[in-house]
């Protein structure tokens, strides 16, 4: 981890640490570039083998689809065998820890009244004349989670796709889950029930983004697509936007903690590995005015990291992303934390509310020592779907209007518009829209 | 302009005129692309076009720029040039008819006034042991507005872009436009002051757009692009989104028009044509129950294209995308339109209101007789910039939420945290995340 001192380093520098490489940036490692080189013939660039696996699914469907998750996840299967079988949702909540199942329906609700709150209404507003404008705040019909199912299983990311958009009003939520030796997590398929998922398929990667964007035989088209996934299925993602909409391309996942001389450093470095623990490419990151505190952070990210059962996984990451910054004060700290626009924000300080104000660009902000960043992730009810790589600057974490659209209304009179009607027609001709001006002067003839 | 009866040719031809070809499916024609040959020395596909000027702009900024203006724009520039001085603006007012910079500045109050009125707050709400959850609602920092400036000059689609963003608190909007003989229309220039445009530079097409999301020299780097644009600037809003946000992607214009036996076939003809006087690639359609309103109809939209200045335009639209369909009853159109999902809709029937909560998918409603397109396009207040080729089933208009973002806040005490720890553990541990039950268990630990 790498320990550094703003006043020495100089501001650029420090800008120059918390810079994230673009998500598409990212280096395969060798091995799986040597597996994708074998499985396709030629050594194509992560983007290449997408837009390819994306237009094979486009073109032929279920067959590519079938095709790609035996290449890629190892499972035979027929069309009929994609979809998740009642039976196998019994044998899911028969597998399953009750206790579990117990903590995952209190975060659902959790999850489900925090995202209550942030319904908007359709509206409507009055002008001259009897006239009325507004805007019709409409759910999704069909929406498409992906959930990925590598190394770990994520029931809580179900919860916190699903939820948001049952709570819009969206008619169907499906879910697509790579297979793991053709099974699906039991909490996955829990989790499914629980949010109100309608139909759950056996396919992951890029290939299960393209048929969600196109629908196959097997796979119904959705009109979105959310959740988070590896470099392969963000491309995809990327790939399809614009036949469908879709949340946010996201990176690996990122904390920020600002402290001040109050924090508690055991907390502080528990926090870091929380993310670190993630993906080795996953990057933790303090900003403090206290020399003391940074050191003794140091300290207890090495003695906690001794005792992880993700401890490899964790050291990767420290090592490559680790950062602690002394920053002259805290304002230069929230400047840091600014420019990162860090996914996770923690404010460990005396005051945290008074900081809240100035934090421009954050995914999720956490205030206090009592607000870890896993209260966030499982429980609170805010969502976890955050941005990443900086994207805080212009991305929203997941909620409810991801999954609404707005539609204008416009209503005028015959007085109304006989007002309006002398600038419409000049607006328009200035344009050199003749025809515009005319479907305003016609009505005015009418007159 | 083709005429169909529903009945007769049953609901799936129907379903399958109303299908929109993909944005990216538009062919391009021999000319531009025998044009783009020659400058690339290899035929291209747009995708491929794109991606190389993008990837030469973001690597070689300025110098990038002003080759492809010189090349496309026909403009030899240095970068000092770009930008838009004090002096061409006070040019344009000078030059501008005042009668039209009134009518500009009417519109931009309707259209502040509108988006007001759609603003969000950031919120908190409480929870139990003193515990505070909630969401910041933040205006972006940085816009960038591409305004197309080709055949025809749009001031109104400055308005629609900028307005919005100067509402929602955005500190800094920067606008391009493609110069035309190394100018820029003097109305596009008061509009641009008259809604808050901070800098306007004379750059167009997929290179502005690579400009605007990695930043050059002289073009400072954005958070989000919107604006319309051709099938280049629409591509290259692709390929940088995720680098920077963009608001959607668009394509030719459209109108339906559901209409019952009290439309006046005058209006709703001439309503079609202004839309089909945009671009041969426009749509529009007539969706009917009245037999008699269809032919009427027809007949109008032939006498009242002989009168049109852009006659070669709107026919080359009426003859290739130009539709009526007749439906058995309204109930079929509505699910007709709802299928088709188009930019704007009017609902020229005997009460229009009736019919708006079942309208789905549009971008844009206008109800009744007196609420035509044009005033929507220029004057009411609601936005223009809307979604195209059915992605109204997804996409919102433009609008304030367009350059917002969110960002979850939450604050637990040290009792709302003790009485959730035991789920967030258990959570935690279910999918194997031991540092995240780690940084909860140490709390505990400490009270």
């Amino acid at each position: 981890m790498k320990i550094i001192n703003a006043k020495e380093a100089g501001k650029d520098e420090i800008f120059r640490l918390l810079k994230k490489a673009p998500f598409d940036e990212v280096e395969l490692s060798p091995k799986i570039r040597e597996a994708n080189k074998k499985l396709f013939g030629e050594d194509l660039s992560p983007a290449e083998l997408v837009r390819r696996i994306v237009r094979d699914v486009r073109e032929k469907g279920d067959e590519a689809l079938l095709s790609y998750t035996k290449m890629f996840d190892g499972v035979e299967a027929l069309a009929s065998d994609l979809i998740v079988t009642e039976d196998e949702f019994k044998a899911a909540e028969k597998e399953a820890d009750k206790e579990v199942v117990a903590a995952l329906s209190r975060a659902a609700a959790n999850i489900r009244r925090y995202h209550e709150e942030q319904k908007p209404n359709s509206w409507i507003t009055y002008r001259d004349h009897g006239s009325i404008l507004g805007q019709s705040v409409i759910p999704l019909d069909k929406v498409g989670i992906y959930v990925p199912g590598g190394t770990a299983a994520y029931p809580s990311s179900v919860l916190m796709n699903a939820i948001p958009a049952s709570v819009a009003g969206v008619k169907e939520i499906i879910m697509t889950v790579p297979p793991k030796n053709g099974k699906i997590n039991p909490y996955v398929l829990i989790a499914a029930k629980l949010a109100g998922v309608a139909k759950v398929y056996k396919a992951g990667g890029a290939q299960a983004i393209a048929a969600l964007a196109y629908g196959t035989k097997t796979i119904p088209q959705v009109d979105k697509i959310t959740g988070p996934g590896n470099l392969f299925v963000t491309l995809a993602k990327k790939e399809v936007f614009g036949a469908v909409d879709i949340d946010m391309l996201a990176g690996p996942s990122e904390i920020l903690i600002l402290a001040d001389k109050s924090a508690d450093p055991k907390l502080a470095a528990a926090d870091m590995l929380s993310q670190a623990e993630h993906d080795p490419l996953a990057s933790s990151i303090l900003i403090t005015d206290s020399l003391d505190l940074a050191e003794k952070v140091a300290a207890e990210v090495q003695i906690q990291l001794a005792a992880l059962p993700r401890k490899e996984i964790a050291e990767a990451s420290v090592e490559r992303n680790g950062l602690i910054v002394i920053a002259e004060d805290l304002e230069q700290g929230i400047e840091f934390a600014n420019y990162s626009a860090p996914e996770h924000m923690e404010i460990l300080t005396s005051a945290p509310f008074e900081i809240l104000p100035k934090i421009k660009h954050a995914g999720a902000v956490f205030l206090g020592s009592y607000s870890p960043e896993p209260l966030g992730d499982y429980f609170a009810g805010p969502n976890h779907v955050l941005p990443t790589g900086g994207t805080a600057r212009f991305y929203s974490v997941l909620n409810v209007e991801t999954f609404l659209k707005r539609t204008s209304i416009i209503s005028y009179t015959e007085a109304a518009l006989k007002e309006a009607s002398d600038d419409i027609v000049k607006l328009a001709e200035s344009e050199g829209l003749e025809a515009h001006a005319n479907a305003v002067k016609l009505r005015k003839f009418l007159q």
